[in-house]
């Protein structure tokens, strides 16, 4: 092998090492740290964050990668070398761009943003939260100008989350998308609505929880490989492809979220434990894109555990752990029930055919702010517009509308698109799917996923960061990501469940 | 403050940060990883010890203490500045003396002779781990050389775990206390022996985990800066000042060790909680030294947790929570039972009046193989005489002898005598506390420890690494690290018990 190539790959394991000592310390943080561990935990995090980036960014990388441009000029392209060298340079590119002071700046404002958008949910009140959002989005569009100009500003926020995808294909998706959904969505309401009462009652979270570890252990989740924790927000967290790890919650209003909470992240986790070991402490482990990795996650959460199929192997056993909660509740109902479709107000507790209309709200907020078309004085009053025209309802308050994401109180933008995608690419990836495990629905309904996990694991996960999204989808399903798909799966679910 | 000294403290600070993470990848392998984590955790470690190291030995350190040094020639030296330097300077100096591809030898024989111990100890044959246990002693002796010569080539390695401390100071220590304690065995094989059937019966771990866990709490132990969980082994660990966390077990065999460990490692933690937090993120942080650490960990344990004064007010909880298994034992059958004394072949397992012989031969056998007096050959014969000698036992085989420990399997040798010395010191704080504190029996009966706890912040765990351990024995007791109070604790304890 290359020496040049030896040398960036020792340089960058270690950043690597310490990236992932980072996220077990932020790990730690959310799952075990005693209350007053807080300020320590923030100084040691600030440290490795400030190593990493100094390492990374050091001129030797810099030097190598150049050399490596050019002593791999013309080798395969598809290599694994190649896509390596590739992905690191551009990351290096974009981490060179941004000055350290800038990032400390970011991180100063986002602290103090993120109190007052706290206590300007808390009091309902968006004034408070207004002067540091203007800030943030100054903030955010100094950030763009380190780079050189797209078609459209946005495409470098969105970039850093999928990286190739323009402004105007998510645009053009979305556009695509919308009517449709507002138009499945007004169909359902005039319909005969769903029960779910029996939904809310008092589960058992022990039992829950153990319920949800034997479907992620049907799934194909690698217990040696992983674990499940507590923490007030489900996540995934990898540390390396042999221990990636999810977290759950039990929320009392709405206990069924344990079950689709360990579903979705043990999505996420085998995503990440199917990659390349190979790829390891390199550019290319860890998956592509925020969309991509949503896809895994919605696919086992829904399209799979929101399934007829799925329920139908699985609902005796829950009815039989949850006898009286489930006393005279059918399968059909049960299923009905799971689905029900409902406008919200709250992104993330809407349901699989409202979601999307969250997404492309925000989408289109966050584009007017960049371009400056969009007043942030005038946020809340868009945004109640648009949740009237898109689902029906207004927010009777701030923050049950405008204040009830924290992503702009940190400054991230370019985000919540990932979201709807991810939605997009389950449905694209589940059609190819189903052409090629032609029993599928069979297979689940004897609680058999394995040629599922394999046919991911073949198509999807083995690559990690080797395609972007885009090009990724290109090769599995022979488009790039199209919303069709999604729009005839929702359309067939809900015709049935609805009668439409 | 002294620009330079600011510098400083920025530079150790980051160090310290690093140091705390690798802790805290340790703690996390040793409670939660994932069983196949183990390969990327060692990379990750390595990759943080490698910076820390780099980073600490830095010629920007070494500049800037030597400048501090000179700056700090006339200042107060019992100012903390002038303390932080004086311990940043020894720790610098220690760290530049070895060079960076001696410690990866080392590290890299260690792992090969602590498999070939494994493998020895499994089929208890010591020929398996005699080479690497002889290469291992070479590179003790190739580290010793690295450093200018003291009185003795053990006084290096001592130095590491009892800053200050000489062999010849140990030794005469240990002279003093061997036949004394070896005659008070003798006389207590002679009597009547306890009864303590009742502690090897089935007790239910849980409540064993809450009674240990209502005892810490009661001793002072801050859960909001701390937690306990299940490990392999017990131990503390510090990850700031605002988190010190301890691990228990439960051994079938052994139940009442649960709560005795709980006791134990509290103790450490409490002396972390302790410390002054100016001190975070600087040299002066942690415990000054092992003895002095064992000494906080031994008086929990023992002088408190085994005390009948403590059982007096605990017994009747105790025998609430499990009635079966104390039915018709009394405070006093339990008090002896827990302090039944027993000659037995492996150290972990020693009670207080056995505990330091076994220490103490392991000390001369360590000094004899630095010296070059003793072949690493006639090790196991020299083991089982010693043995033979001291507690009138012989092992039957090397694992139960020479093979128990792990310590010599790492190269670590100049470790075991600091927790002889621990017992040392704890007894010679007690009489000290004892002066000052004339009703702590009273209070211990009533189930008060604030005062006891309020002492030795005070005296003791404030400090950190302020004051070398004889220097702080000095301080507080009157006196240097002496025999005399732990041989008077012992003779007083047992002939109570066993009517001697």
């Amino acid at each position: 092998m290359s020496e040049n190539l030896n040398k960036l790959k020792k340089l960058l394991g270690e950043v690597s090492d310490i990236n992932r000592a980072a996220s077990i310390l932020s790990w730690d943080q959310q799952v075990n740290m005693p209350p007053q561990g807080g300020e320590a935990r923030g100084q040691q995090l600030a440290t490795l964050s400030k190593i990493s980036q100094e390492k990374f960014t050091s001129d030797e990388v810099g030097r190598l990668l150049e050399d490596l441009k050019r002593e791999f000029a013309d080798a395969d392209s598809s290599s694994d070398d190649a896509a390596m060298i590739r992905v690191a340079a551009r990351n290096y590119d974009k981490a060179k761009r941004v000055p350290p002071e800038f990032v400390a700046e970011q991180a100063i404002v986002a602290t103090k943003a993120f109190e007052a958008w706290v206590q300007a949910k808390g009091k309902s009140d968006f004034s408070i939260f207004r002067p540091l959002l203007e800030k943030n989005v100054e903030l955010v569009n100094q950030y763009v100008s380190f780079f050189p100009p797209g078609d459209h500003p946005y495409d470098t926020l969105l970039d850093d989350y999928e990286p190739g995808m323009k402004t105007a294909e998510v645009k053009a998706i979305f556009d695509g998308l919308r009517p449709k959904q507002v138009k499945l969505i007004k169909a359902i309401k005039d319909s005969k609505q769903v029960k779910d009462d029996f939904l809310h009652k008092k589960y058992n979270e022990k039992k829950l929880w153990d319920f949800g570890v034997d479907v992620a252990t049907k799934y194909g989740y690698d217990w040696s490989r992983g674990r499940q924790d507590k923490a007030p927000h489900p996540f995934e967290t990898t540390f390396s492809v042999n221990d990636v790890r999810i977290t759950t919650r039990y929320e009392a209003e709405n206990p069924m979220a344990m079950l689709f909470s360990t579903f979705h992240e043990s999505g996420h986790a085998m995503y990440e434990q199917g990659i390349n070991p190979k790829y390891e402490r390199t550019a290319l482990s860890g998956g592509t894109s925020l969309a991509i990795h949503e896809s895994q996650s919605r696919m086992w959460e829904n399209l799979v555990g929101r399934s007829l199929p799925f329920w139908e192997h699985f609902f005796p056993a829950l009815k039989k752990t949850f006898p009286s909660q489930l006393d005279g509740v059918s399968l059909k109902s049960f299923y009905k029930a799971i689905n029900k479709v409902a406008p919200s107000l709250i992104r993330v507790n809407a349901d699989e055919a409202t979601y999307n209309l969250h997404i492309m709200l925000r989408l289109e907020l966050e584009i007017g702010m960049v371009e400056g078309t969009l007043a942030i004085k005038d946020l809340p009053e868009i945004w109640n517009a648009k949740m009237q025209e898109y689902l029906g309802i207004t927010p009777p308050n701030d923050a049950k509308g405008v204040l009830q994401d924290i992503h702009w109180s940190y400054g991230s933008v370019g985000y919540f698109s990932t979201y709807a995608l991810g939605n997009l690419v389950s449905a694209q990836l589940w059609e190819k799917i189903n052409q090629d495990i032609r029993n599928l629905d069979d297979q689940i309904r004897a609680g058999n996923f394995s040629e599922l996990l394999g046919w991911l694991r073949a198509k999807v996960h083995v690559h990690g960061h080797k395609y972007d999204p885009q090009d990724l989808v290109q090769k599995v399903t022979g488009s790039k990501i199209t919303p069709e798909p999604y729009v005839r799966y929702l359309t067939k679910k809900y015709s049935e469940i609805y009668g439409l």
